[in-house]
């Protein structure tokens, strides 16, 4: 699938998530890029600032959470797999506060890969993979991150 | 200090949520109880759903972190004690979807105390707490709790 296709399908995606999800929609989330193997989206301070004028956590984990959550349903979207994919656990770390508009992107945790995730789903109907997401810091350290696992599972008659 | 006083303290506190930060206005947070050592949150589903009918993760884990938070905050103000609380570092845990209006719960975690914490806080300027928070489920067991790491700092001038 070409560059070009990837990002309508995101684009479609981030649509998606902003008319199904109130929260989304007020927070303002939209798409910042996506090539193979990595989606990041935006998000403006406005909307998401907390009570000290920094983004407030709970948007952060907001934000990274549906970009985990994207980077698997992208992956299903552009292989025509219609998935319902929830997240499960998810380990989030606030490392600096953040006082602009903020981007998160997401990619496959270490140790995960997208051939298993495929296999495993096609052999059993549901599958899980582990997800790196990270708000980029003023230096070279992120200001958040959050790992989390998701797990889909295919709405298709025979699923298990 | 009385039942009746932690009660306004605490209903403050929930309208200084609302007015300061915008998504917990959004969620339409609300405050449902409070006794010593515990305070809980209510949020209904409609601004919180996500696109499977259900309750979406990031408002679960929103509440929840504006939840504990809250518990923290409300110790303070309680004593008087001018504070910027911060979040630090958080395990979330979705065990079943939510299917309706939702609360949140929070209290320590076990083995943190509040007189270490305060005693830290008056020795050092800042302190930090562990608190457990957690969404009712339809059973007996919860359906998604957080586990997270509290950091307050003084605001008094001789803070470190």
């Amino acid at each position: 699938m070409s560059t070009t296709e990837r990002h309508t399908l995101a684009r479609k995606m981030v649509t998606f998530m902003r008319d199904e999800i109130p929260l989304a929609q007020t927070m303002d989330l939209a798409l910042h890029d996506c090539d193979e193997g990595r989606l990041s989206l935006a998000a403006p301070l406005g909307p998401n600032i907390n009570d000290k004028g920094c983004a407030f956590g709970g948007s952060l984990v907001s934000v990274m959470t549906l970009n985990g959550w994207g980077l698997v349903e992208l992956e299903l979207r552009m292989r025509g797999i219609e998935c319902d994919v929830f997240v499960g656990e998810s380990t989030v770390r606030y490392l600096e506060p953040v006082w602009g508009d903020f981007l998160s992107e997401a990619q496959l945790a270490e140790g995960a890969d997208w051939v298993t995730f495929f296999d495993t789903l096609d052999a059993r109907g549901r599958a899980r993979v582990e997800v790196a997401c990270r708000v980029p810091g003023t230096g070279e350290k992120p200001a958040a991150t959050l790992e989390a696992r998701f797990v889909a599972k295919k709405r298709s008659p025979d699923a298990v």
